[in-house]
């Protein structure tokens, strides 16, 4: 993660919540009474971005040490202890909803990339994220999903090559499509079509298109799209995959799977602070 | 919601997704053609936040203009159109996904919500939010809690008292915590006290705090401090609170009750653009 | 004080009065010869914000060691050090306008403000503060209040209810304005109305209005509104009141009286810095 | 005035005061209801910066238009009607306590400098201002003081050479810590030199200072300095300037005479908004 | 070009050269006078970002229109006029160094890379830039490239994979270094590598990189590279490249040729504005 | 260099080139694996900025320690070790190209700067700067400038005064002009005008301008206005100054030579980064 951007980021967070001050911890504690404090989990899940909830103390007051940080991929169970800092407690305090609504989603997402990892394993595809994420969390969310095990799509729109049906109904055809794309396009990026139909995977195949994502298609029709392909191009599944059926996307023989839930709809995971 | 304050996010969550630009649009639309974009429901749902949707068009071009825009509060309906602009076509493409992003999470929060103000239908009761919203997103999110017939909580750290465990642990007694914090904070806010005993409830009333948030307690011991405060305080019932139970907590005759999981666990709903 | 805030509002300040660079400073000290520097009291005041003065000095340089800092409500005589600094000269000269303006400016406040609370001593009523506070400053200024031993009113338009003639008359009652703003504020927000006449006093308390401004009331009529609340709101005195006349108002036994010229027009204190 | 950090620091008043929201307004009035609102002066004064108010309201809502606005210099009178705005209603109230905080700041600095300017008329002599302005408001500030007749010093530390006693003493002499600055500095500015005592003026006039400031020195000292310049050099009065001694400091000779008081200690003028 | 990012950029451009007031112009023109400008070529060069001057005129005041504005790729002659606006001559003024000094910089990469173009036409090979632009202007910069005809290579280090020679030293081999990086990077990116010797080149064959950059290799050395490669990668030249010897690069077969004085050493166009 | 702008700036720099990740190093490095990294000339030239550089390793992560720093001025030759920095090695590698980019363009112009100040050695005349600088780095342009021997003209727009054909020509005539800007600019600013005839420059002289810029003066012209001004105003040369024709103007007499070229067209020197 960046650092810079990571802080910029969560500097606006505190700010959110804490505003001009916050009036009940500021009239209870001197600044300086020291405190330790620890993040539980409440529940069975996957840890990821511990480690930002911990900078969110420190840019709180650079003076909270880290004792503890779990690393991500811990399997937490209720109980266990995944992060302990210690420093003024008023800041502890006021960092501390920043900190946990943070970790909370971030872990939600890895733990529900996760899920999805391990009811595809051990065939060779991979899960990958979406731009489905939460506006001013990209970066964070698409790191959860690694930490989760899956695997990152292109983070925006420029960096990465996307023809959908839109771009390909003003152009008339997958070739002309292509073609203006890889005109303009740094040619160090691989040109991906969305194809609905087989005969748009074989339209792909003919402008030598680097990834072809079948939109919607049924598993048969998954089946049928990787054989034409035959390894010329990477296949990625699209389009309403869930827990459900992802296993059956997979055996399809499909490269990528890509899921946006994974970023729009993971739960939040349950964890709390207590303060020693 | 605040204008300015909206539209600087909203230029931050274009810039994460769209980066230094859209290299497969760029590439094939001239910046000059006109189309026209809808929002389309693919679920049934409570919409909310259309608004900010339309924003995020118009922010990224001015030349956008709204045709139709469904009020907060519309039931929609799988094929409903929810949301209809005009403008050129690359910047439609552009800002749609930033727009989807916004509309589905606060259609989401809008229909969670919904869900659990019906359930509590008709006791005199405010579903109510909490500071468990996704950071960067609370005045939004919020908003999406009120569009769903909930009612706001503070909105951060410097708007609202909450004395809670911690705070009376370092201060000795409710009493003392109180006291030092009416001789700080602002005439115009009300001072509310985290309790989770009867005992503690008594303490609060000893020196007329103004809320009692009930924290997580039985539907029995609800009813018994509703009892006990006797109108003398506004009671809130907290942690813990589902569909499932939230009726039970409403029969036991508390004020306010606070869901969490509105703002931190909503599933995005489904919406998709549709370019004509 | 938020110390993320108050940063980034130093910084532009810093940025105000150095620009691209101190001239006069830069060709005659070289960067790392250290020096220290006084704030020196010429007058007779109530010190306050002299670690706002010593943050200044941090951030222009983190090299900069504070050794004395007199803590807020100090009573300060002239020649009285109120704050020493060691660190590189050219940034104490760089920071000491900065630093100065402010330590000048909320020493000011607080001044003004010990003035007015010792005019009403030990009558129960507390000094508080207005929104009529300098751009930019509002964060300090009201600290320089509480320095001063005056109290807070709401911060902004974001965290107290304030209903005046122009939102009663849209409303064409007291009470629908009540009703409307109940309906959609946070919980945990008294109420207050601003008053202009004994009779809508009475239509305030007829809604159980939790504080009621009277509006410019002479004396006299402080003195029957009071008696006609019983204690069943709180009563502020508003508008018009000077150092001449604010006991009276105290005398007619109202809670709360709010000054704007607290932070509107207290003149600044006289300091000065000395390099040693 | 730069419209662009104009616009920028207005935003950022707005934010201060607004917050995420304005609880009273936006329960009572529904964003589209339009309305006309007044700024009326409730006492004597200079009026300026109006302009910038009425900046603060179209900032507020693009959709603001102004119909009346007093140039600056103009004097007020209680019940003079000083800006008509019309727009929507809302959007006035919110607007209303910033524009006023702004307008009633710049209209005093302007009313005390055009008092100073009255006393030394029709004498040749500039009443100048300082660096001693309101942290993040010196544009704003220096502006009022032209419209109040009076005339600007340097801006900040980067567009003017001050040399002052610590300057000098790391120097050993005032003609060696001239010689480090014009070796550095620009050719585009002149010299200032502060002097506190005739000899020093007569060192100044060795090295061809362009300007030599007086540190406050007696009307009768000055007298002697501008009697030994005599006209090689302008020379500036500072220290200790009021509205009882400027005269006699005018009648010295002096070409100009700062006064820190224009901008740190002018009380706000009167002034209130009327909505119609 | 992303215009929310421009306009940022542009905004800031603006201030850094206008700061607090343009004293000359805003003392001679009044605000409201109006007049036309003209760029003016003095020389023979290709245009380039007019788009982007025209923008500067237009955020110093909304009220500039533009009349005229020669498209990227013109050939410019002495006397030709680029660009025409008119609006308050005050404003002209005051963006016309902005202004100017974009549009000369943008002509002057423009211009340099076209001449790079000429000299390898009609050999099928993309002149490409690198990422050594002017820090803050990268995105302008890489615009300009493309419209002297070149191309652009990755814009920075999140949307191209570049492994040079410390990544593979610290891998021990490029295989492994590869294989790291496909593991973790989105499958949207083709690889690419750096090779130094026909060795490297061939080690980069056997694990299927995308993407070869021959590092200074003499035009022999490219040429048994590309006869190596035979089609299997794209190969790109690099290091060294100058207009004199960029033909021989381009005769050796390369597909593209990265040219870093494209961005970082071409001399400004020369333009004036006229005030009509 | 002011410490607060410049680390502004290059935090927005390395943004620029990092964006969301440097996928390559973040692939290969483990974030606590340590190393060492030189700056090391590849051609001849006076070196200049190299804090800068070294700022921006550091700003990348504040555990970068600097071993070695050549001071400005530095005459570099091929080979020689300019800085050394240590610290972990994916920040010196994603810091890398934003401080060779400073690094090579700050040593560039400085490199300019100085064979224009060899050329008029040693004549009493300085090479100055001008405001063709690049927009978002005068600050650091300017500094390579004095770095090189040079000195710097005004800043902006804000901070000196010139007078050029355009204001003239609104005003009528040299004189006016002059009188309305002394009017309302600070009595700190020297007057400079720009003069196309002789006839002008003894207009200038007899409204007692401070500075008179000869604007494309052949050297004749400009011997003859340096004996008609006599020592009454400083004299500077200004427009089509190259190395091949600075010396004939210098020894015209005049006191400055203003060059557009130190920093419009200052190629790059050649400085590349070596891992250890």
């Amino acid at each position: 993660m960046d650092p810079l951007a990571l802080d910029t980021a969560i500097r606006s967070f505190l700010r959110e919540d804490i505003g001009f001050g916050d009036l009940t911890t500021e009239a209870i504690f001197p600044p300086d009474q020291a405190g330790e404090a620890a993040f539980v989990a409440k529940d069975t899940f996957l840890a990821a971005g511990l480690e930002v909830a911990a900078r969110v103390f420190q840019l709180r007051n650079a003076d909270v040490s880290v004792l503890k940080l779990a690393p991500d991929g811990t399997r937490a169970a209720p109980g266990d202890v995944l992060l302990e800092v210690v420093g003024p407690v008023a800041d502890l305090l006021q960092a501390e909803r920043v900190a946990l609504n943070l970790a909370q989603r971030l872990c939600g997402i890895a733990t529900l990339t996760d899920r999805f990892v391990e009811r595809v394993r051990p065939l060779p595809v991979r899960i990958v994220d979406t731009r489905k994420t939460t506006p001013g969390l990209r970066v964070l969310e698409k790191y959860a999903v690694r930490a989760g095990g899956g695997h990152n799509h292109r983070f925006g729109l420029a960096d990465g090559i996307l023809i959908k049906d839109n771009h390909i109904a003003a152009c008339g055809s997958i070739a002309e499509a292509v073609r203006r794309v890889r005109a303009r396009a740094p040619h160090t990026l691989k040109v991906e079509v969305e194809a609905a139909t087989l005969a748009q995977v074989e339209e792909c195949l003919g402008c030598q298109v680097e990834i072809i994502m079948l939109d919607n298609m049924t598993p048969a029709a998954m089946r049928e799209a990787v054989a034409l392909v035959a390894g010329r191009a990477l296949v990625e599944a699209s389009g309403g995959i869930t827990l459900a059926n992802v296993r059956e996307a997979a055996e399809a023989g499909v490269d990528l799977i890509s899921v946006g839930a994974l970023t729009h709809s993971a739960p939040a995971c349950d964890i709390s602070m207590r303060l020693g």
